[in-house]
C-alpha cells in the first residue's frame, strides 16, 4: 500500500501520520513544495510583532523525527500534474509516481487583488516561514505599510506593525474589520483600540494600484495616494486546488475540492483535506473552505486513516473561531448577525456584557457574548465575542452546543464555575442565553 | 402578597431581588444575622492573601440599594422560630411577624470537629466579613498557624497564609487534598507546590485537641503536638436547618431542606434555596448540599420567582467547579474516579496533557483533563482538570455535556478554536475523549 500526500501543511502531515498509524506497513511520501514541513504559520504574525523571539520557536518537528517516523517527506519539490486513471502523479525532476491512496492537502492561496503593481517588491503575503524570517529583517527599516483588506491574518498584522513602530494604514472594502465574519458591535473595541494605537482605519475604500519602481514606494487608493514602503495582502484564502481541476477532480463553488463525509473526492482513490476542500455547514449546509489549522489537521487525521484503509467520518463544520485583535480576543460560532442576515435566515439574539473573575479580583477582564437562536428550533445557530480572555474556551463549547442541538432554554438554566479568581457569579453565556429566551 | 426571606447570602438576596421582579408591588422583606448582605464572602481568603486589597472591595452594593429596590432588609437580627400553621415567624425584639410565602436561606456551619478546646480564641472559622476584617489585622502578628481539614476554602486559606508569611501545617485525615472531590493525579502539581512554598502537609492524620489558656498556643495531633498561635477550620459545610426542622419541614439525608423543583418544602408557602437545601445530582440522584455561590444565587432566584407566584424550576444538579490552589486551577464536574468508585458506578477513563495556547506563545501553561464516561450509554459522568487557565470555561461546558448526555464520541470529534495566542492546535478535552473512545 503505497500513500502519497501532496502537502506538507498541517493537513498533509496529519494525513501522513495518521496513515502511517492506521497502517504501519504502508509507505507514506508527502510531497511539498517548500524547505519545511511541520511548523506553525500561524504563529509568523506574532514573531514580527516581537510576543514570539525567533521563527525557530514555530517549529513543531525535526525532519529526522519524520524520517523516525517512517513518513517520506520529499522538499522543494513540484507536483505537476495527477492521473487518476493510471494512479499516478508527474513530479518535476523525480518523474511518473504511482500511489495506490492519493490524499490532496494543498492548501490555500490569497485571493490575489486585481491591483496594477502586484508584482513589485515590497508586497507581502504573510505564508511562509523562509520567506518570513527575510521580510522579518527588513521590517526593522520600514516606516510605513498599507494593510491592504482585514482577513483574520491581517488583523493579527495590523498589531505585529504597530509593535515596530510602523506607520499602518488599513484599507478594507467592507464596512468593519472581518465584516463577512463579525458583527460590527463586537468588533467595536478592537477599532478603538486600534484607534488608539494610531493605526489609520479606512472602511468602505480600496487600493486601486501599487507604484514604484522596483519595489513599492507608495499606494493609490480610492481616498488618493499614500507613502508605504510594503503593503501587507490581507485578502481572503482561496483553495489552491488547479492540480485537483486538472485532473478532472470535483470542485464545488467555494472552487474547493468537493468530499464526502470520508473525505473522498470524486475519484474514489483521491481524498483530499484542509484548505483545498470544501465542507458543509452544520446550520446551512452551504459549503465552506477556508477555516482553521485545527480542522485542517482533524481532516488530514480522517482522509489518511481512510486512505490506510481506515473507516473515520468528518462531521460538518459549525466552525468555533477566534483570535487577538489589538489588546483583544475575539471570536464566535458560525453565524453571528450580518451573516445571518445576509444568508436569510431567521433568528433572535441575546447580548450579555459579563466579567470573567470577580469583580474585584486582580486581572478581571469585561466578555460581551452575543448569541444567536433559531426562534422556532430555539437552537443555537451563531454566537459572537469580545473580551479579554476565556473566548476561545467559550467558542469550543458553544460549536457543540450548536451541533448538538441544545437550546438556548438549556443555556440559560446552565450551572456555572464561580470561584473569584476564575471566574464570576454570573457566567455571560447564560445571561446572553437568559436575555434571548426573555425575547422568544 | 408578603414575602419573607431568611437569610442574606447569596440565596437571600437573590430570592429577595427575583420576587420583587416578580411581583413588584409584593412586600419583600429579608431578615440576616449579620451587619451586612451582598458582599462576596468567597474573596475573603485573598484579602488576606493580599491579591485583593480591601475588604471594601467585596462589597457588591449599598444598603441605599436595597432600600431603593424597595427590599427591606432586617440587619443583625435573629429568627427564633417558624410556625407554618399561623404563617407567622417569630423575630427576636420584633415579635411575630407574618407571611405569605417564606424563603429559607439560612446558609450553612462549619461541620464542627468533635475537639477538646474549640471554645479558645484563635480558632478562625472563615465566613463572616466583620470577623474577617479583625481577623486580618491580627495575621500581620501570627507567625505559625495550624489548618485542619482541607475543604475549599481550606485550599484557598492555606495560599492565603503562606503569602503572609505565616509558617502553615495542613492536617488533614484524607489521604490527600479535597480528597472526597479530587482525583490524587490531578491534585498532585497542587501538593507539590504547597510543598515547595514550605506548606507541611499531614494528610492521613489529625487533630486532637486545641490547646492553651483563653488562647491557642499549639495543637496535639496523631503525629504529636506543634506550635500554632491560630487554627484555621477547614472542615466541610453542614445545612443550617435547625430552624427548618424545628418548624417540622421535612430534612433530607444530608441534613439540608428537602425541595422539590420548584424549590418547595414540605410545606407548600415554605421555599428553601442554597446551601440549607439539599438538590438531586443529576448523574446519580443522590441529593447535594454546600454548593457554590452561584448555586445558591440561581436556586434564590428560582424560590423567589415562585415564592411571588411565578413558575420557575430547577434542574438536577451536575455541578461544575473550580478553584485557585496554590499556583494552579483545578475543577471538573460530578465525579472523579475516587468519588464514581465510591458510588460504585461504572465507568471508563480518558486522559490528555495538553496546554492552554501555541506551545510557543508567551503565557502558554500546561492541562490535564481527566473525562469519565459510562461504558454502557458513553456519556460523561464527570470530569477532572488540573491546569494554568481555561479551568473554569471547561469546567461550565462539560457540566452542559453531562447535563444534556452528549457522549464522549461526540466530545473526541468537536471542533476547536486554534490561534496561538489563545488556544493549541489539540484541545485536551478533545484529547481525552479520543483516549477514552480508544478505551471503550
Amino acid at each position: 500500500m503505497k500513500i502519497v500526500v501532496i502537502g506538507g501543511g498541517a493537513a498533509g502531515l496529519g494525513a501522513a501520520g495518521a496513515a502511517k498509524g492506521q497502517d504501519p506497513s504502508a509507505q507514506v511520501v508527502v510531497y511539498t513544495e517548500y524547505e519545511d514541513v511541520a511548523y506553525s504559520p500561524c504563529g509568523i504574525p506574532f514573531v514580527h510583532g516581537r510576543e514570539i523571539e525567533s521563527f525557530e520557536k514555530l517549529f513543531l518537528a525535526t525532519k529526522e523525527q519524520y524520517v523516525a517516523q517512517g513518513i517520506d517527506v520529499h522538499y522543494e519539490t513540484t507536483v505537476e500534474s495527477i492521473d487518476t486513471r493510471s494512479k499516478t502523479i508527474k513530479v518535476r525532476g523525480e518523474g511518473e509516481v504511482g500511489y495506490d491512496k492519493l490524499v490532496l492537502a494543498t492548501g490555500w492561496n490569497y485571493d490575489t487583488p486585481d491591483i496594477p503593481g502586484a508584482e513589485l517588491g515590497g508586497i507581502y503575503h504573510v505564508k511562509n516561514i523562509r520567506a518570513a524570517m527575510e521580510w522579518d529583517r527588513r521590517l526593522d527599516d520600514v516606516r510605513s505599510a498599507v494593510v491592504v483588506e482585514s482577513g483574520p491574518i491581517a488583523m493579527e498584522m495590523v498589531s505585529a506593525l504597530r509593535h515596530r513602530d510602523i506607520e499602518v494604514t488599513l484599507v478594507d472594502p467592507g464596512p468593519w474589520p472581518m465584516a463577512d465574519v463579525i458583527d460590527p458591535d463586537i468588533v467595536e473595541p478592537v477599532r478603538k483600540d486600534w484607534e488608539e494605537a494610531g493605526v489609520s482605519l479606512k472602511f468602505g475604500e480600496h487600493v486601486t494600484a501599487f507604484n514604484g519602481t522596483d519595489t513599492l514606494t507608495h499606494v493609490s487608493t480610492s481616498f488618493g495616494d499614500l507613502p508605504a514602503e510594503i503593503a501587507v495582502i490581507g485578502s481572503h484564502k482561496v483553495p489552491n486546488s488547479a492540480l485537483a481541476q486538472s485532473a478532472g477532480i470535483k470542485l464545488g463553488s467555494t472552487g474547493g475540492v468537493v468530499v464526502g463525509p470520508e473525505l473522498r473526492t470524486s475519484d474514489p482513490d483521491v481524498y483530499a483535506a484542509g484548505d483545498c476542500a470544501e465542507i458543509p455547514h452544520g446550520v446551512s449546509n452551504v459549503p465552506l473552505q477556508g477555516l482553521s489549522g485545527s480542522h485542517a489537521y482533524a481532516q488530514g487525521k480522517t482522509a489518511g486513516i481512510n486512505a490506510a484503509g481506515g473507516t473515520r467520518t468528518h462531521n460538518p463544520v459549525y466552525v468555533p473561531w477566534g483570535m487577538l485583535a489589538g489588546s483583544w480576543m475575539i471570536g464566535g460560532v458560525s453565524f453571528g448577525e450580518t451573516l445571518a442576515t445576509a444568508l436569510g435566515l431567521p433568528f433572535v439574539t441575546g447580548v450579555a456584557n459579563g466579567i470573567t473573575r470577580a469583580r474585584y479580583y486582580p486581572g478581571v477582564k469585561p466578555i460581551t457574548v452575543k448569541l444567536l437562536a433559531d426562534p422556532s428550533t430555539r437552537r443555537l445557530i451563531g454566537a459572537q465575542m469580545v473580551g479579554g480572555e476565556g473566548i476561545k474556551e467559550r467558542a469550543d463549547f458553544l460549536g457543540i452546543v450548536a451541533r448538538t442541538g441544545i437550546t438556548v432554554d438549556t443555556l440559560a438554566t446552565m450551572e456555572n464555575v464561580y470561584s473569584p479568581a476564575i471566574g464570576a457569579l454570573n457566567e455571560p453565556i447564560a445571561m446572553a442565553a437568559q436575555a434571548l429566551v426573555a425575547k422568544l
